[in-house]
């Protein structure tokens, strides 16, 4: 049997607590006077870090940096190979001029984070991009002499100026060459007024429900048709929480694409490459989609061959009842099961083999 | 077997054609003095009024606002039945003091030009909403007067605050009382900024294929959050686009609220309607998403036997050959004969049968 194989589980390493505990501005770490029965807070996102909340930001705990945690929560699920990442905003903020070298540290703390759990643990790289293409380049090809490194995840940031920016091409093109596979991850959610005045009234709901995945297809879209997959033809782009929404949307923008009076007249339908055929050639999915109807259309636009489970661990810890297994997790794993039905083998595939033949676990 | 019905398909009647051309301001119809030979022009959105482009909005001819071209193209379409809709932006930009009798007009002017096709046009009426609930819950009344009327469509903006608004609810409980199908559909997108500097170089792609569906998404989130289908059990709601993209992430908002820390202290999470509930028992979808990842998705969601049929005409004409069938809508009925195979009972339930049904075309 396959083992099963999480690819959508982040930690934040030692050398990145540190500069969280050391700022004082989003995104931090700390336990604030004025509650300090709250513990430390974890403030992600400018909109987290209001003071008049009682408790800003997240509780967070030693789940988010103590890999002794990742692998009872591994056990406790029955995971038995994680592909660690670092959790958003990554080094997006971080200063140009230390960067490179905090990227440098991160990547050496999870390599040995991996070393230390032989056979269970692998990991996506940090990158520093506020430092620029040329350092980022120089991490990639470093990352190659790591062992335990499979890819490298990122923001839809980019530089600064999202995934069609032009000034990436040296970036597409080192990852195209090592053969690291791109792990999109969203972050920066949508402008709040989409949310409209009542949003503080449903929790974090809108910008993590929707604000995410939302981003994530915005960022892939303008990807493709600035031509990214057409010219870095090796590419490949594991795509968070099931691709945003891509999968249920690729018809609508292939559809836009050929009806377009713009693009016809600048001779740019002819010859691209559709978006199916990049879906099922370049892009791989997580299964992170909470639900049948999701995965039903993830495994349409890409295949079942290209779907990977994740859990997005430490992030959705249960509400109560600590002690059994997260709602979270189960949610994702039973919609795998109940997709497949009898077809045992492509279930997993989907909880784990995949990820060893893509990801090259063995 | 089952008629063929069209539930998306728009028209611009002679009232409303009259007023288009009237204005100076989006939305507006007319021919533009420095280019004359690209004819009359639609500008619906503000991002297709730059004075800096040669043509502006789109091209617009007698398939938006005469009848026998209707006919025509459902003819060619082998299309029985339109349930017509005013396009978007409705009468949300009309001036308060003229908007009820400028709904009066459009919708008996519809009303006409069913009646001149009898058993083949039905429509769903235009509510004044920029006149606020009262104007509206008449013209809800009235409707029910009419012959051919089923509903109504309307925007996400509802009366300018969204549709999770506390205004609207004695609209949504004259709908409810009076039975009448909501239309919802989308028009205002998302802001320019997250798209990007390059935007404007993939044509109309970017707001058409994603800012459409994703500001369905949103809306009709933000009605389902603020409890709108609990207090109005008995609401149905046909959503454009295969629901924007709510079927995809509907698991992904189930487990958001379920790990809302906010909403548990609120006490918002336990006797809440889920929302797959709510898809299966108030949401209708149109199979307008142009693939069978899409249309999965839809079925699994909200299933087969509320998914309905259509095109989105006069909207994605082809950009050639108009001679032959259209394009955008090859593609949908392809979509959906392909994702039913051999069960031929469902394919035609989604053509039509199922139209036939929920909006009583006998």
């Amino acid at each position: 049997m396959a083992p099963v194989v999480d690819v959508h589980t982040h930690i934040y390493p030692p050398a990145y607590v540190s500069l969280l505990r050391s700022r004082t501005a989003v995104p931090y770490m700390r336990t604030f006077s004025d509650n300090p029965s709250a513990g430390e807070r974890l403030v992600i996102l400018p909109s987290e870090d209001a003071a008049t909340t009682t408790a800003r930001g997240r509780p967070i705990g030693p789940e988010y940096y103590e890999e002794e945690e990742k692998i009872k929560f591994m056990d406790k699920h029955h995971i038995d190979i994680s592909v660690i990442s670092l959790a958003n905003p990554w080094l997006d903020w971080c200063d140009a001029s230390e960067a490179a070298s905090v990227a440098v540290q991160i990547n050496d703390d999870v390599e040995e984070v991996c070393s230390r759990h032989p056979g269970r643990l692998y990991a996506f790289g940090t990158l520093p991009l506020s430092a620029g293409a040329d350092a980022v380049v120089a991490e990639i090809k470093r990352l190659t002499t790591l062992d335990h490194f499979r890819g490298v995840i990122i923001g839809t940031s980019g530089l600064g100026n999202g995934l069609d920016d032009p000034a990436l091409e040296p970036i597409w093109a080192a990852l195209q060459e090592t053969r690291q596979l791109i792990f999109l991850h969203p972050h920066y959610g949508l402008p709040a007024s989409v949310y409209g005045d009542r949003a503080a009234e449903y929790g974090h709901v809108l910008p993590l429900a929707l604000g995410f995945p939302l981003e994530t297809t915005i960022a892939i879209t303008r990807a493709i048709l600035s031509g990214v997959f057409d010219r870095y033809p090796g590419l490949e782009m594991l795509l968070a929480h099931s691709g945003g929404t891509l999968p249920f949307l690729a018809g609508r923008i292939e559809s836009c694409i050929a009806h377009d009076g713009h693009l016809k007249q600048a001779n740019k339908i002819k010859g691209r490459r559709s978006i199916w055929d990049i879906l099922k050639k370049n892009i791989y999915l997580d299964a992170v989609v909470y639900g049948e109807a999701g995965l039903k259309a993830a495994i349409e636009a890409s295949g079942k061959d290209r779907l990977m489970f994740g859990t997005d661990h430490p992030f959705f810890p249960p509400l109560e009842d600590e002690e059994n297994e997260w709602l979270s997790v189960k949610t994702n794993s039973a919609a795998v099961s109940g997709v497949f039905e009898s077809d045992i083998k492509s279930r997993d595939d989907v909880m784990g083999g995949n990820a060893v033949r893509v990801l090259r676990l063995e």
